[in-house]
């Protein structure tokens, strides 16, 4: 690493640190009016920022980079609504910044309490996909924290072009203009240098591949909120009720195949598996959906017509730790909820897994015994997802056990700190 | 490393795994009772514990360790006494887990909601205490976590003997023998594996020497709850009181001089240094406290007699970042609050900081701008404790900005997950 990269990771580290000091006291009128200024920035130049963005599709489509790649590297008009949309769900949040908490008076006199603060300086590395800038820029701003965007390169003309209006808007409120960077730079070296430096960056936020975010995690000396596997569950229990079972496995499956949230495997307990695998099977695999069963299962699906029977090929042990993320569903024959549960601490990601069931004390057991960032009773795998949980934005899934566990909000990007109020006390 | 020592991590870190599913639905009643029968078997075998920790003292002793390490190390019956007393104090806590917040309803008609849960395996790494085996070994079953414990090797005689009778009582309330362990062999090689034993290990919390955590933080692949530098700092601020400005300071520094939460840095407006500086400082130093003092304070001590005037040294740059841990404070005069709070972001180590005023305006600004895990408005830096901050109990105190932050109680030691009660919900 050459000097000039150096300097400018210490610059941008340096610059996030002083803005984060500034941004302490930023009131919640501020950075609201800030957001609200932005979504009209981001409207009165709508056609620059378009204009940017077609300089960076053409050279992805000079580099060879496939359809979906440009899709989510386009910003159309729609891209542009949708970023301003997000800003006033942003505005309309309560801000979590300097709420207090459980403030109580101790024996002593003093009063001790707990103050939600923003957490610092938060790097977030992400794909080519300009929208997130805005997100991303947005939820650190409205949370008190300063941002440093590390987007991919193949954005990097639309990515300056929307910081730039973040800069703007942060100065017309009297906020520090850094508290929004973005690396400038797109040398690979330098996301190296500023994953280890703890001096000046507090959190990591990667978005983007498994092996990126497995990577930055084992190389940065700084905490990491990452979202490794979705290997989520739906057990559906003897006490189920068979219709909410079917509906909700076809749901967590097939509302949408390529989400973490999405359902891997099917776990269907024993002595309810006749009633109810046969015609559960035959709807999935006429949702064209690949079954991978175990040996109990392929007994009773041979039931089907050989054309679906046949199609049902038999899951290896493989097949329980995968994340299709496609339209290929593994199903497992369990004895009762004990084994439901022993197979998804074995098998699963910790991610998301959810009981069909009318008995309330399965229920119970299953919600206080699965240990996964989302435990869910007689409902869609797909709902675990911040807007579905109320969060109001989301700027990831943890599936961390500290800090900030399953979908991430605003609340996520902040810490607490304590406080005491006195009034002359001291220690006796 | 050896193939026996492989294996014995193996084990430790599979039966700890084991051990902690079958904790997460152990009861409140359950673990309570385990502890107060632990408190029994302290009683009951009181005089054996003793015996086997004088051989641990013996082989100090033989190995020239100095009075206050064998202090550290001696079980006598007040160390008893006082271990009973921490389990009764922790008996009385409410069960942090199992808790669940914030139950709401959604738009889709699902209720989300978050439950306290135990993080998991936990690994606690300390010194020749074996009072800490106890009292970590407590913390965690109360918050159900499964415990590696690894305290100094010159105490294994004594933490074999009480860990021997934690396992009777887990046994003897149906509760997984192995959620508290020990580490039996004293080969170092062993923590260097355990701390990147991430499959099989959620958290590390070492106690100890400022070096032992750097390295362990620095090697882990687990997130460690450490706790680094405590340079707290006292603003006396031109609408301070002086008489509490006085009381606190003195307190804050001389209560207990070689602990965390002690005055290392005095901090004082320069419109009132006048005022209060030449008294303090006699007080100071009349309570055998060295001064290391700036050229402005300097200047207002010369008025005090040759022989205290003479004492207080100037400061040097490195005195604002040195934690002394004994009868030494530097004192420094600063232009205002926000001069003081930059003083506390450049130099400070983000433990505990207070400031003394009457101002409403500027206690607020100082609670909200100064980013330390304690701040404080009219009250000693002393308080900085689990104990008086009525946690009942404390694991230790963080430095982390994440997870967990300043005095860490039961409720650091668990973490949270999100549950979702449906009645059939599919997402549309």
């Amino acid at each position: 690493m050459n000097k000039d990269m150096k300097l400018l990771v210490k610059k941008l580290g340096v610059n996030a640190k002083n803005s984060f000091s500034q941004m302490l006291d930023a009131s919640t009128l501020q950075k609201n009016q800030a957001l609200s200024d932005l979504s009209e920035e981001i409207y009165k130049n709508s056609e620059r920022i378009i204009l940017a963005n077609e300089m960076d599709i053409l050279q992805a489509e000079r580099d060879g980079f496939d359809e979906a790649f440009i899709d989510r590297l386009t910003i159309d008009q729609k891209v542009i609504d949708s970023m301003r949309s997000g800003l006033s769900a942003l505005i309309n949040l309560p801000d979590p910044v300097g709420k207090i908490d459980d403030l109580r008076e101790q024996p002593s006199g003093i009063m001790v309490g707990s103050m939600r603060v923003p957490i610092g300086v938060v790097l977030i590395i992400y794909e080519s996909r300009p929208n997130v800038t805005i997100d991303a820029a947005a939820l650190c701003l409205k949370s008190g924290n300063a941002v440093i965007l590390r987007g991919g390169s193949e954005s990097l003309n639309s990515n300056t072009e929307l910081v730039k209006l973040c800069k703007k808007v942060l100065k017309k409120n009297a906020l520090p203009q850094n508290a929004i960077q973005i690396v400038p730079k797109t040398d690979r070296s330098i996301v190296g240098k500023l994953i280890e430096y703890s001096e000046m960056i507090d959190l990591i936020i990667p978005r983007g591949g498994k092996s990126l975010i497995e990577k930055i995690s084992k190389d940065a000396l700084i905490p990491v909120i990452k979202h490794l596997d979705g290997i989520c569950h739906v057990y559906i229990d003897d006490d189920a009720d068979l219709v909410k079972a079917t509906n909700i496995t076809l749901n967590s499956k097939t509302q949408r195949l390529a989400t973490c949230n999405t359902l891997e495997t099917l776990l269907i307990s024993e002595k309810i598996s006749k009633r109810i695998l046969p015609k559960l099977a035959l709807m999935l695999m006429k949702k064209n959906v690949e079954l991978r069963v175990c040996e109990k299962s392929k007994e009773i699906i041979k039931a089907l017509s050989f054309e679906y029977s046949s199609a049902a090929k038999i899951a290896t042990a493989r097949d329980w730790k995968t994340e299709y993320l496609s339209n290929i569903l593994s199903i497992k024959i369990v004895t009762n909820i004990e084994a439901a549960i022993k197979h998804i601490s074995k098998y699963g990601s910790q991610h998301t897994d959810s009981i069909i069931t009318e008995n309330h004390h399965k229920a119970m057991l299953f919600l206080r015994k699965v240990d996964s960032a989302s435990v869910m009773v007689n409902a869609s795998t797909r709902f675990a997802d911040g807007f579905q949980y109320g969060l109001g934005a989301e700027i990831g899934i943890s599936t961390n056990k500290l800090h900030a566990r399953g979908p991430v909000g605003l609340e996520g990007l902040t810490s607490v700190k304590w406080i005491v109020l006195g009034n002359g006390q001291i220690r006796v």
